[in-house]
């Protein structure tokens, strides 16, 4: 008998649901309004109801489901499985997410987690870091988050707040980060500062061709910076430059601290291509010492836009092998 | 039936030994000069000839030792228990240590493990980590070391050079490292490194009540900048507030790492005292985001000079326990 995971991925606008076999292939998904402004019990209703939906449409029994994982923004009490607050879903409060979902909905046993380690277990079990057994993962975006497995499995910290990692401060006492520090590399590198930073380096009096399209639209996107650099305008390119700066001294100060084999970039700003990866590869040679050549793999994710679901999905199954599936 | 573990801290000049029962209590200890211009086979034979005497004194039958700990600097396959060489022991080269010491030795299981890990462990199982999950641990001394504990385990990386944590980067292109890279933490924060930025504080004109020891001596030790930042020599206190810093930096940056909730300070700078400690504390509030209160401890090690092998006697311990002992 084949055994099935569901995979649900609980964003503030959608929540996608991906229902796979036990080698995690994906059999099918759906996805739904998340509806979050009627409260969370509406919310599992939607859960509840796309999940049952999507298993008569793949042909699979809920009889055969062997657990359920849930993906979804912090803060919350991930042991517990209880949310504790969303910024996305203002009615989420001490919501005790996983058992609504699993136990008391669908009657299975759940794991909940947040979405950045979500996303990077889909990589670590089925994408870019298939087969090895430690890794660092980035989600690149509005912000930075991240996600850290050593010796096969998630680093949650004391306190599941662990791989925070846009929150590593690469220069001290330097820009201002939303989180009140100084010098996080999400101050430097996610997309909203790299696109931050070229709108101050114009307004401080540099030349770009930039320049005409901060006047026409009122404002920079980190995609206008990655497309001006790549077409050669000198100060989008120093722009990119730090960005790729800022990730390569992480990944160095990351690689003394955890090891990794491999070093995995996901999330929107991928986009910018393989110009950004060689980038930051470049400037990890540049920074890494010469002792030793370190044999450690800085990739892109591979998963694309199902990475939530998939995450989900291989993160029931883990913690089913582990025991840890409650 | 009481079992007991030997605890082998193998330095360059001597090999210090511990007897402990299964709570880890220090039952016997024993010293000898390591001869290690002899090479490896007198060196393992001192080892073993210390280990039967401590035992037959500590009125322990060999046959109720369970498992033998061993710490030495790497560079090492500690999964294989291989000293692949070693600065300290010119004369070891791929040399099998761990069967040597262990199987083939005692004929008891044993566990190779490198010096920093193994201070980690011990401060961990039965000092100032006792009863945490998640640890980081710093040696503060020539250079500075590190360990990471994350879930009840020592993080040993992809290729079993994790925690390397000296070598994280806290001023990109700042001073150069003896590893080749600039701007490690090691770079500003060791022993030597603080003694090292006071001399050039001082040859590049700084005023200071040190310049007269410097003349004296030839040189300074960070023992020397401690004092008279401690007598109020405000350049001697700005050298010192520059270490703490440092340390307050990388302490950030791997509370949003791995999320320990007690960071140990360990080795000879560690004599500097309270002030020293205040001073990281302070530091660490200053650049720690307001967004949360983070309840991490920062603090010095408890187990003093016997650290070494009250480390390897617990590991060897715990890897009985994972049934990791061979």
């Amino acid at each position: 008998m084949t055994e099935y995971y569901l995979g649900v991925d609980l964003g503030g606008t959608n929540i996608k649901i991906g229902c796979f076999d036990s080698d995690i292939n994906l059999v099918g998904k759906a996805s739904v309004p998340t509806g979050a402004e009627m409260g969370p019990e509406v919310v599992v209703e939607r859960i509840l109801g796309g999940a049952r939906t999507l298993l008569v449409e793949s042909g699979v029994s809920l009889d055969d489901v062997a657990g359920v994982g849930i993906g979804t923004p912090g803060p919350a009490n991930y042991a517990e499985g209880i949310v504790i607050k969303s910024t996305n879903m203002p009615k989420f409060k001490d919501t005790p997410l996983r058992d609504m979902i699993g136990r008391n909905g669908l009657g299975k046993p759940a794991i909940l987690e947040n979405d950045a380690n979500t996303a990077c277990w889909g990589e670590f079990a089925v994408g870019a870091g298939k087969g090895v057994s430690d890794m660092i993962f980035f989600t690149l975006g509005t912000g930075i988050g991240g996600g850290v497995v050593c010796n096969g499995d998630l680093v949650r910290g004391a306190g599941g707040n662990a791989a925070e990692l846009g929150h590593v401060i690469v220069y001290p006492g330097g820009r201002r980060c939303n989180c009140g520090q100084r010098g996080c590399v999400e101050a430097y590198a996610s997309a909203n500062s790299t696109a931050a930073r070229a709108v101050d380096a114009i307004k401080a009096g540099g030349e770009s061709t930039l320049k005409n399209v901060l006047e026409k639209k009122g404002n920079l996107t980190s995609k206008d910076v990655y497309e001006h650099s790549d077409a050669g305008d000198p100060l989008a390119r120093e722009i990119t430059e730090g960005t790729a700066e800022a990730l390569a001294i992480l990944c160095v100060s990351m690689l003394h601290t955890t090891e990794p084999s491999t070093i995995v970039f996901s999330g929107g700003m991928i986009a910018a291509g393989d110009s950004l990866l060689e980038r930051i590869r470049h400037h990890f040679r540049e920074q890494i010492w010469t002792l030793k050549e370190e044999p450690v793999d800085i990739c892109f994710a591979t998963l694309g836009e199902d990475t939530g679901i998939i995450g989900a999905g291989a993160l029931a199954k883990h913690a089913r092998e582990q025991g840890k599936l409650v």
